[in-house]
C-alpha cells in the first residue's frame, strides 16, 4: 500500500508508492507502449484491464466486453487505493491515532514526522474504443460524454470516506507523462486537500475578505475588457492564457457562472464546455502540431463546495520547455513566450 | 526586458522573459548543443561569451583569454538583468509607484494583476576549462574552487539593491534543461523573496514557535537516530534521502551547524562542503548511470541571515520521473522508489 508523507517543514505532501518500488535499473522509463503489443484500451481488449468500474454502454451488452463508447477502469499500478492497510512503520516509536477529521484514515504522527495510509482511488477513464482519436478529434456529443464521466466519478468519489478531494487529469505524449497512446483521462482521490487548490483557497478567500469579490469572478470580467489574453468564449466559458503563465501557451477554461464544484456541471454546461474545450483544443494542437501536454481539473475540495471565492477551472499545460534547477529551487517559472503573444496566435489560428 | 508577474490568487510569480519572445515554431527546442558547433565554455573559445565577470586564473593572464581554472560570465539570454526599464504596460492604467520594501525595483499595480521590472542578474559559473569533467569528477580543490565562487557571487549580489534572493544552481543533462554540456552553474538574483524559499521560512519558523529548536537541526539529529535514509557524512554535513522526497533518489546535503545564510561559508566549511559534494554525487552517477539532475541551493533571503529556524542546504533531484497532471494539478508527487530504499543503494554503492 502506498504511504502519504509529509514534508515536515513546508507541509507538503508526497506519494510514496511502494509498490512500485523502483530500483536504479528500473529508470528511464520513458516510452509510450510498444507499438507493437496490444493496446489494453482499445474495443475489443477489455480483458487486459482490471474488471471495469462503469461504462457508457449500448443496451444489452456486457461489462468488459465491446459496446461501450466510455469505460472506467481501476489503474493497474495505483498510486492510491482502497485497501486495507498495514501501518507497520520503519520509523521510531510513534503515536497511532485517528483524526477525526480524517474519517477513517488513521494518520500517523512519529516523533518528527507525519504520515498517512495511501488511502483514496485511482482510476482510468478510457475516452473511447478508438486507439488514434484525440480529445478535439471526437464529435462534440462524445466530448460532452467524456466530461459527463468526469463528473459522474467525481460525484461518486467524492460520495466515499475518507476522500477530500478528486483530481482528474489528462497525460498526453511521453513528455508529459502518458505510458499509453490510447486517450485517456485518469481519476486520483485522495484523502487531504492538496497544496495546490489549498493556496488557490487561502488566496481566494484572503482577496474575498479584502474586496468582497470572487477573484475568479472579477478575472473574468477582467479579462473580457483588456482583451488581449483571450482565446474563445461561449455562453457559459471563456478560455484564455493566464497573466502569469507559467508555460508557453498555457490556457486556463473558465465557467462565467460562479461556481465552486465541478460536480454541479449541468447538461447545459456540459454543452458549452464540451463546445469551448473542442475549440480550444483544436486551436492548440493545430498552432503547436499536437504538443505534448497535462490538461488538469481544479475544483472545491468537501467542504468548500458552496465556497463564494472560489471557481473550479481547467488548465492545459502543454510541455514545450523543461522545469530545471531554477524552478525547483524558487517556485519562479521562467516563460519565453508572453501571454499575449500565446494569445494572439491562438485567437489567429484557422481550425 | 523581462517582466515579473504575479498570480493574482495564489501569490506565485513567473518571469516572462519577453527578449525570447518564443513562437510556436521555435518548440520544441531540447537539444544540448550541437556536437560540431564551438563549445562557448572551452579554453580557447572565451570571445565567444560576453565578457567575464570575474575568473580564478593564474596571475599574469588577462580576462577573456586562457590562463582561468573557474569563470564567470553573464547569461547570454538573461532571465533577469539590470538594463534600465521601460514600463510601458499592456494592461489598462494602473498606478505606477515605487515601494520602499523593493528598493528601486519598481512595482506596477494595476487594477487587478501586479508585475515587477524583471531586475536582476543572470550568470554562467564555468566550472573548469575542460569540457568532459563533471561536477564530481573534479579533484577535491577544483569543487572547493567551484563553491567558493558560488559563495563569491552569492555575497557580491547579495549587496546589491534591488536584489533579495540569489539561487544558485546546476542543470545536468538535456532532460533537465542543459542547453549546453559544458560543465557548469547558473546564478540568478532576483528583486523578490521566491515562494519555495518563503515556504520554507515560514514552515521553519512555525515550527520554532511551537518548539522552540530549528527544524533543520531536529532533522539532523533525527535522521541519524533512524539511519535509513543516511548516505554520507563528515565533521560538517551530512548528506540523505528526504523522508518526503518527491522524487527517486532525492538528496539533501545540510550543514551540520546552525547556518541560515550560505555567505557564512567559511573555509573549512568548503573543504567539508566539497569532499561530502564529491562523494555523494560519484554514488548518485555511479547507480544511476549518470542521470540527468538538478542540484539548488537553498539559503537565507535578504532579512532572514540570522534566523534562528533556517538552514541553507543543497538539494540534488535527479529527473528520472515525469511532473505530470496529477502533480501540476495537486502539487502532490508522485515517488516510486522509497528514500529509506534509494538511500541503501546509495549508501552500498562503491565508488
Amino acid at each position: 500500500m502506498s504511504e502519504l508523507r509529509q514534508e515536515p517543514i513546508t507541509g507538503n505532501w508526497v506519494i510514496i508508492a511502494t509498490e512500485r518500488n523502483k530500483r536504479p535499473s528500473d529508470f528511464p522509463a520513458r516510452h509510450e507502449e510498444r507499438k507493437g503489443g496490444a493496446c489494453p484500451f482499445c474495443k475489443g481488449n477489455e480483458k487486459l484491464t482490471p474488471p471495469e468500474i462503469t461504462a457508457y454502454r449500448e443496451a444489452g451488452t456486457h461489462p468488459d466486453e465491446p459496446g461501450w463508447w466510455i469505460r472506467v477502469v481501476p489503474n493497474k499500478f495505483p498510486a492510491l487505493d482502497n485497501k486495507s492497510a498495514d501501518l507497520a512503520g520503519s520509523e521510531l516509536p510513534g503515536t497511532l491515532w485517528v483524526d477525526s477529521k480524517h474519517a477513517c484514515t488513521s494518520e500517523i504522527r512519529h516523533n518528527f514526522y507525519t504520515s498517512m495510509n495511501g488511502t483514496g482511488a485511482h482510476e482510468v477513464i478510457v475516452e473511447s474504443p478508438e486507439h488514434d482519436q484525440s480529445l478535439e478529434q471526437h464529435n462534440p456529443a462524445q466530448i460532452q460524454e467524456i466530461f459527463r464521466t468526469w463528473r459522474d466519478r467525481h460525484r461518486a468519489l467524492m460520495a466515499r470516506a475518507p476522500i477530500r478531494y478528486v483530481q482528474i487529469f489528462k497525460n498526453v505524449g511521453a513528455i508529459a507523462g502518458a505510458s499509453l497512446e490510447h486517450p485517456h483521462s485518469q481519476v486520483i482521490a485522495t484523502p487531504l486537500i492538496p497544496t495546490v487548490i489549498e493556496n488557490e483557497l487561502a488566496g481566494a478567500r484572503s482577496f474575498f475578505v479584502d474586496r468582497g469579490t470572487c477573484p475568479y469572478c472579477e478575472m473574468i470580467a477582467h479579462e473580457e475588457a483588456v482583451g488581449d489574453r483571450l482565446i474563445a468564449g461561449n455562453q457559459q466559458f471563456i478560455a484564455f492564457c493566464p497573466y502569469a503563465s507559467r508555460f508557453p501557451f498555457e490556457i486556463t477554461i473558465l465557467p462565467r457562472r460562479h461556481l465552486a464544484d465541478f460536480s454541479g456541471l449541468d447538461d447545459s454546461m456540459l454543452q458549452d464546455l464540451s463546445a469551448i474545450v473542442k475549440v480550444t483544443m483544436q486551436k492548440m494542437t493545430t498552432s503547436l502540431s499536437r504538443p505534448p501536454y497535462n490538461l488538469t481539473l481544479h475544483t472545491a475540495p468537501a467542504g468548500f463546495t458552496e465556497a463564494p471565492y472560489y471557481h473550479w477551472h481547467l488548465e492545459i499545460l502543454p510541455r514545450l520547455t523543461i522545469v530545471a534547477g531554477f524552478e525547483w529551487g524558487t517556485g519562479i517559472y521562467i516563460n519565453p513566450t508572453p501571454p499575449e503573444t500565446a494569445a494572439r496566435y491562438l485567437r489567429e489560428t484557422a481550425i
